[in-house]
């Protein structure tokens, strides 16, 4: 089902389709507990797909989320997602399993964190089926998940999305490199840290680790450098968002699957896909990710409105602004 | 000696004075040995008046360096910093003594770095003394150099600078915190790196630690974040500058010398003070530690051209342009 809006038109070269796109979101929906120097939550809702599909929400309604959780999920939890226009027939219940749980302590360096627990629980032998009704995906993001798993989503749509974007971690380049470089191959972007560019590439140089990481499939690379910002390579061009110094941040949590869900909604509402509207797409990523840390868990997310959001680009705008010179 | 060349004009309310205006630049010309992934050096001229006087040569044509050296200084060092229009008549050569000598070794990453070798040498006892024909200075670029010798050098000047910009470092911090605290209270703009600035104002938050060191007394504050950029804060206004990502970063011995110097020599250059054109000069500095770390030592400081400081400055701009969007 595809409801076509508007007419087929062309600007800068590029086709933009702008069809009501729906989006499916691969990843976590779980438990974490966190405690931050400012405080402590206990089994709160959290997981990739759910930081990532309530970003989304604001510029998109027609997500979906293909995840699973055990029978301890509480339904209010489930609500609180299809509230926000998030379809979740792709989240399945698996009777007499326990949903996948993390619980991590943040420092005052809200860089790095210490994980407490990973209990995996239902996600240990999670194999995805995508429901018919999600044949029509347009735009696909694969959270970080074990890439055999990303790679069976990708092949059980029929028809290839315009878009995919894999999210992945340091686990899997050193556990399964070959099943990384596969799902890798596969995509349109690929957004890791950038330790994680570095490991994969062997290069020190982000640009050098581009040009490595480009030469194994994606046209769009991102790195994420976390409260210093986000760099988008695309064959020899370069942009750098930067994140926005905040008074306070709570918990970092969650922070990239909320880029990642602006990104992808920001995308889906423009259907524009160039290097202009990655551009954009990775503001509005990086402003989502700035309202999720300045709150624990999701709370700063499921209140927003498009005039907050509007006006934290506009800073990002201001933030990095300066007039011509004369050298 | 000043000379007018234009009007006085006005501008977005601030007068701007076009003077050919005086840079006074107080910091170490020092002996370095360098090894970085890449290649080793063997007592190169290094210092941060040095790299910070070359920088700024490339915008004014007046500037001078207050600093000592031991006999065994080379002469064709010095010749270098005056082929580049730099007057070291305040660069006083200490008979029996020898000059300051560091040394240093960079790891792939290139952000740390351990200290081989520090020898102070005639920095130990360095009493700076301003020559007479000095007292016209209007721009004063304090390096990194004992608190109490960057008051003694305010204090000499009988007409307290139109600007004085302060660099320090954590031992300072640490050891002298008094002398320190006075001499940040008589400055404009303080220029210290996110460590340092989180170590001066015990706030994690970087917009908090502003804050607290405005209360201190100057009225900019830059922090440096190395290959993560730098951050201008003055009142509520905030900028951020990226830094340029490298293909190849060769040694990153003077980047931030290079960065003061490239900094002071826009502002010198244009004659205005105030936020935007604060902007300007941190993208200039930004674009010469660029040039800085591309090669060794100073060896791509010396022999830059105006367009290639152009080009560098134009592609800050082009890093981080984006276009306005409908959220």
């Amino acid at each position: 089902m595809i409801r076509i809006e508007v007419q087929i038109g062309c600007s800068s070269g590029n086709i933009n389709y702008n069809f009501a796109m729906s989006l499916l979101i691969a990843g976590t929906v779980a438990f974490d507990s966190i405690e931050t120097p400012f405080g402590k939550t206990e089994r709160i809702i959290g997981g990739a797909a759910t930081y990532c599909s309530l970003a989304a929400s604001y510029f998109t309604d027609s997500s979906r989320v293909i995840s699973a959780v055990g029978d301890d999920f509480p339904r209010e939890y489930i609500r609180l997602l299809n509230d926000h226009g998030i379809d979740t027939t792709g989240l399945i219940t698996i009777p007499g399993k326990k949903s996948f749980y993390w619980s991590g302590k943040y420092s005052e360096d809200m860089n790095f964190r210490e994980t407490l627990v990973t209990e995996l629980n239902v996600i240990e032998d999670f194999t995805p089926q995508i429901p018919q009704e999600y044949q029509d995906t347009e735009y696909l993001m694969l959270g970080n998940l074990a890439p055999d798993i990303q790679i069976s989503v990708i092949e059980q749509l029929q028809i290839r999305p315009r878009l995919i974007v894999l999210d992945t971690m340091n686990f899997w380049i050193e556990n399964t490199p070959a099943s990384l470089k596969k799902v890798i191959s596969m995509v349109d972007v690929l957004a890791v840290n950038d330790a994680e560019a570095r490991q994969l590439s062997g290069e020190y140089s982000l640009p050098k680790a581009a040009k490595k990481i480009h030469a194994l499939g994606p046209e769009y690379l991102i790195i994420k450098k976390g409260e210093n910002g986000a760099l988008l390579f695309s064959g020899k061009k370069m942009f750098f968002a930067p994140a926005l110094p905040l008074e306070d941040v709570f918990d970092p949590t969650g922070a990239g699957d909320s880029f990642a869900g602006g990104f992808m909604g920001y995308l889906v509402k423009t259907g524009e896909l160039n290097f202009e509207s990655m551009k954009n797409a990775i503001i509005t990523g990086a402003a989502m990710a700035s309202f999720c840390v300045e709150k624990f868990g999701t709370d700063n997310l499921i209140n927003l409105d498009k005039s907050a959001i509007y006006s934290r680009v506009r800073e990002f705008s201001e933030l990095v602004r300066f007039q011509d010179m004369e050298i």
